[in-house]
């Protein structure tokens, strides 16, 4: 069985992510999925719940220090998260310093550990939301790094590929390709400030509804969650 | 004041690095230290000293899954750490996968959130017992995937700098540096079985003892930790 290891953080592009790779023939599917010190670890419940839907070998769920430098309000308690605006030309608040460096450093670990040689990863730079580390040119130069720094990448010549299917999709896209792929988006989770129920205004929140009214395809994740 | 992140594990690489970033005229230094399930958890003792000698504005202990996938005699308590070879050519048990990458994506984090540009790592190329972590390609490549993937390095256009000073040396002609430096190697830790005394047999105790018998100095870390 072909093997991936898929980055999950248990929101939309993520699981659409796992479900792709499926799609494309990994049968044999690893998630990681981070407990950083986010607000909405809420999203956890999400990555559980997506994992079992798929069938994944294993599931880690892996926690990092990157939330203890203090420096976005999606970690830091004494900081709100602010009500979205998708007309932001700057960086937002909710930046995590080099998340997805340490993301996918971490899989590369786990890739060179277990000799896996394909890494999912669902970050897009349509709807990237100012985060650098989403964008094609970071991808490309953390794939040649995880390359020169492991052993699949060096003596073992296997080298590791790092897909990022949805580098050049709209969120709408993403998600009409999903509910193809048999996706039940209810399981996701998206909202920054974690709460029972979506929020609705924050910048996570606008995204999604956006992505879901551009696409056609109804929300059932607030029905989901009301209980 | 001049500020430098430094990977400190308390070894005699990581130590002659924070002892020549000062040198170099970092006076505000932050060393990371990294514990990953590695059974010579020693060092961390060491790192402390170090750090306490050198006068470090801030020192950060950072825990990690990456001993968690089982693939190395450094992290695998059903594993033992076999006597060393310096003869030999394949990589050792003792390899940690995609370690360096793992620790240098953190350093970024912490660097885009302290706004630190530059960040010192100990690697050598030279006496690097077949790490393939500790070669110039990787820390290049990993050096240009930082500055794609940080805030410095893309919008705020201040590049970070990783600084690999010993990757052209010796450990021998390191040692000699960092005797110039003042470094008290008595106060480093290499081995990796991590009792009470250096056990002098495997492969970082040999490397180190080559290396300081090379330099014509002295290594008092036997007679520091006879309690």
């Amino acid at each position: 069985m072909k093997k991936a290891i898929v980055l999950l953080s248990g929101g939309v592009d993520s699981t659409t992510a796992l479900y792709l790779a499926y799609a494309e023939g990994f049968r044999e599917l690893h998630a990681l999925t981070f407990l950083y010190g986010q607000k909405h670890v809420r999203e956890l419940l999400s990555a559980r719940a997506v994992a079992r839907a798929v069938g994944v070998r294993a599931h880690e769920i892996i926690d990092l220090p990157v939330g203890r430098w203090k420096s976005s309000s999606l970690t830091d308690a004494n900081r709100s998260i602010a009500d979205g605006d998708l007309q932001r030309k700057t960086i937002p608040a909710t930046y995590v310093p080099a998340r997805n460096a340490v993301f996918l450093s971490i899989a590369a670990s786990y890739a060179d550990a277990k000799e896996i040689e394909d890494i999912y990863i669902g970050v897009s730079q349509v709807d990237y939301s100012g985060y650098v580390d989403c964008r094609e040119e970071f991808i490309r130069a953390m794939e040649k790094a995880i390359n020169e720094g492991t052993l699949l990448g060096t003596v073992k010549e296997r080298p590791v590929r790092v897909h990022a299917p949805f580098l050049h999709l709209t969120k709408a896209d993403e998600i009409r390709l999903g509910v193809k792929l048999g996706v039940d988006y209810s399981l996701t989770w998206s909202c920054y400030r974690g709460d029972n129920l979506p929020c609705g205004t924050c910048d996570s929140c606008l995204l999604r509804a956006k992505a879901f009214r551009e696409a056609g395809v109804e929300d059932k994740t607030r029905e989901r969650n009301a209980y």
